[in-house]
């Protein structure tokens, strides 16, 4: 073969949007063509958006899908593409669907490779909709013969695989000279380590370069960083993509193989994971909003840490002219607390009311008092001045067009301690893939440069000030304590004993974890939570609301 | 071989309790040897409960499952028991477990075969947890060659089927005497012909006979109805057994295999569709209370159809001492909507209680005066009206230890006409799977013998009583012709070409689709819906928030 020069697209897209995502890829096309690329590559379901879910069921939108395939190929003159898209199974036998990596060159479609490996853990479902490729041959385009696969095809590479089969032994029996790997591989706190590492395992397994295109965006709970990179044969990552932007960046191939040449080339940084959590968050919001059509949002401020952190991330996502901060003060809020927050407000420079709850609290108070009479105040009065909070919030959001962010964190959602209808309110959950003590860093982050979060805010003691002098620690173990309890149970599914072996005390682990148990009934009518840890509240976690275990 | 003795037991099993489950088997294998039983069947994962989802991922929660199997084996002394539970899988590739049924004999484990078809659609997730059967052998015992299979092991037998393999095709070689399928399949409301006409085919394709367990219970949206049942080597189902009931009867399968004879023959009759979702709606209320440690229940009373039909399904799952009711009348109430909501109270003689929200909401319109100063009543202030009744009812919860039942149809689950955090509020959605044309059929069937929900509930014209003289059909089309084009989206996941074409109107079809879509970031945050349909939102049914097809 002679050198190839290929263009790698780190491109966002919107689910169900054929004719955004078709107009994107052919633009991109088109420059590369001009620049004198023979091959560029797209990530995996670009054409359609991943994860398109249960819209995979419907014929219509793969039909529309097909036809934007189509679309896209006759714009392969002169340059070779590959894109992803499902493609239908014509075997009668198996699921109606392939998950594809489709080649597109001379304007038309010139081969189909279908992912093998389909990851069905967590937030995964491809097994519901697509059937394993079980048949192996590598690619061939001027000579150069590429091992395509697609994302978790190169995955199944570690200690305790998940898959019986390893689609990139099959292809290397072919001898390929280059790997391409089409991904859709969602962001979490350490994947970018986890990602590079898989890569490199792959190389020094078939010893061949490797070009590996991710998505960036953000689909309502998932975020994709991108990160896409270029390895040579000797498993040196020789070009890393941005995070959290699209590029598109061109490489020569040479004919030996040995030897990629970045066109221009640079290395984006990697970064400490407080920043990375900041800027998926923050491409997280925006694209809640934007993907939506909405541009527009408000949320309760309570002069505490979690309501400043994500006040702070909706101005970086939105602008501070699209945010407006609510205060909601009670007769058990602190003057320090309304402060704090109108101290934020104006750092952020965002519009905001103090819209006191005290009258509307007492008069739907007074409404339950024939059936409340000689009752002592106890959580049900705490969790009506949360609730007139979530009523005021969302008519205003009604009223202005804006959408109510949600400001709970992964602790209080863990166990409970927030309510339903309340302050568990709003149309995205931004920060409850975050443990309370990771709020405290990400506030630290914010604050790297200037106070932007009033410091009296992130050193007070947490309260939800629903009754007088009130301190989460009344009814929570520290949330250092708690937190360690919490990660080991979430995300590493240990057992009471195993946590309580780890050195915390029996009974303690026992009230955390049965509290976590009992409270998916909650946690079910949560906001979509923006996913940061590779275990996040939401679609990745499927447990019984009705169920006994350690409860 | 001789006659063998063998004993089906549909039972109801808690999820994670497994000492409530096998305390349940192990009493039934005493009782069964007892009679002279050869061999009792258990249904699939009976040990740990089905769905167990993301508890299977903890490895404590295996190995109390595993204890309890053995603990269980102990007991198969003079008689032999098939039960379903999770296994390890000793491979290191591929999945770490098998959906499997373990065969109990002579106090162990005898034998173990694995669920080759994982189903992974609609509600179903196995391929999450499970790695599928590769290899295929009959069970022997006292002569008897058995074909053990799990559930959708013999539902691969369709026009179109969604597997590639078909394991029965495998153990036909071995040519087995019987067929035995232990089964965890969920109701809906056409399931039982499919279900009959799947065993029947299984039978006529392999002509031996075939007995099939199945639970009865509710597992939080899910209700499985059991329907058990028994076929010769003709196909004629000699035995049924009930429906939403627990049972557990005994068959001679004689040498040749031509005949069974049950002990004490009776054949369940098939109910009629109305009769079938209100007897799981029962069974689904009744048991989300018990296996959760609840007993009371209270809802909002409009003096519309859906909470009268909710209030008359409550009574009779859990008794009318255990059911209070609320009508919380606004300014927009009309005289006849208390009227008949308090005429039903007392039909069904539940305690009732009248709370005005005027005050209240007056009180919360002017906490945000300032700022709706000058805009006119709109959306935000008859949500305002509902979410007031939802403050007031989430406070008689948690003060009283209610569970408050949520009273939305899926007509307007699907098209957004409801409320969120308003009339969306509660722990169950007892008739969320029911368009409300189906809510109308139900009413009748609950008035089949006496008037218990008011006549003039059920021939009024439906209203949301938000604003004056406010009809449903202002806003939506009449419910016959929305339920017609929804149950085509919806069900049948028709285009909207498709669904123009047989018979409606153009822009109409349109405008009710892009109403489905843009509303789903409102069914995620609904209650758990009872599921009555072959797609009912919730687990069964995932769309993305964020995205533009259809909108």
């Amino acid at each position: 073969m002679g050198a190839l020069r290929i263009s790698i697209a780190q491109l966002d897209y919107h689910t169900g949007n054929f004719e955004y995502n078709a107009q994107k890829i052919i633009s991109n096309i088109n420059a590369a063509k001009e620049e004198g690329i023979d091959l560029i590559v797209f990530s995996e379901l670009c054409v359609c958006g991943y994860p398109p879910r249960d819209f995979l069921e419907f014929a219509d939108f793969i039909d529309q899908c097909s036809r934007a395939v189509e679309e896209i190929a006759q714009h392969c003159v002169g340059i070779a593409a590959i894109v992803g898209a499902p493609a239908v199974n014509p075997v009668v036998e198996g699921k109606d669907l392939f998950n594809a990596a489709f080649f597109l060159a001379d304007g038309k479609i010139k081969d189909v490779r279908h992912k093998t490996l389909l990851p069905n853990y967590d937030i995964f479902d491809e097994y519901r909709y697509f059937e394993p490729n079980s048949t192996f041959n590598i690619v061939e385009y001027k000579g150069c013969r590429i091992a395509l696969t697609i994302c978790e095809d190169l995955w199944n590479i570690n200690e305790n695989p998940m898959y019986v089969l390893n689609p990139m032994n099959e292809l290397a029996k072919q001898q390929p000279h280059v790997m391409i790997n089409i991904a859709a591989s969602p962001f979490n706190k350490h994947q970018a380590e986890t990602r590079t590492q898989v890569m490199k395992d792959n190389v020094m397994k078939y010893n061949i370069p490797l070009f590996y295109v991710n998505h960036i965006g953000a689909q309502t709970q998932l975020i994709f960083d991108g990160g896409s990179m270029v390895l040579d044969a000797n498993a040196e990552v020789i070009d890393t993509f941005a995070f959290f932007r699209e590029e598109r960046r061109s490489y020569t191939l040479n004919p030996d193989h040995k030897d990629i040449k970045a066109h221009k080339p640079t290395t984006a940084r990697q970064t400490g994971v407080m920043e990375r959590i900041h800027n998926a968050l923050v491409l997280g919001v925006r694209e809640y909003f934007i993907k939506q059509g909405f541009s527009k949002a408000i949320l309760g401020l309570s002069g505490g840490i979690d309501s400043a952190v994500v006040l702070a991330l909706a101005v970086e996502a939105l602008g501070n002219e699209n945010v407006r901060a609510v205060l909601l003060p009670s007769e058990f809020s602190s003057r320090h607390s309304i402060d704090d927050a109108v101290a934020l407000a104006k750092n952020l420079d965002v519009q905001y009311d103090i819209i006191s709850i005290k009258e509307a609290y007492n008069s739907i108070y007074h409404s339950v008092q024939p059936q409340f009479e000689g009752l002592p105040f106890g959580i049900a009065e705490e969790n009506m001045q949360a609730r007139v909070r979530g009523v005021i919030l969302m008519a205003m959001s009604n009223k202005f067009g804006y959408i109510l962010l949600n400001t709970s964190n992964k602790s209080e959602m863990a166990v409970g301690y927030g309510t339903l209808y309340g302050d568990m309110c709003g149309g995205l959950s931004v920060i409850g893939d975050l443990y309370k003590t990771e709020v405290f860093q990400l506030a630290a982050y914010i604050n790297r440069e200037q106070e932007v979060i009033p410091v009296h805010t992130i050193t007070k003691p947490p309260s939800a000030e629903l009754r007088p002098d009130q301190k989460d620690s009344d009814s929570l173990p520290d949330y250092a304590v708690l937190d360690a309890v919490l990660e080991r149970y979430i995300e590493k599914r240990k057992s009471p004993k195993e946590i309580i072996a780890s050195g915390f005390d029996e009974a303690l682990v026992k009230r955390i974890l049965k509290m976590v148990n009992t409270n998916e009934w909650k946690r079910m009518q949560a906001p979509p939570v923006l996913r940061v840890s590779a275990k996040a509240f939401g679609p990745g976690r499927r447990m019984p609301i009705v169920a006994k275990y350690l409860s």
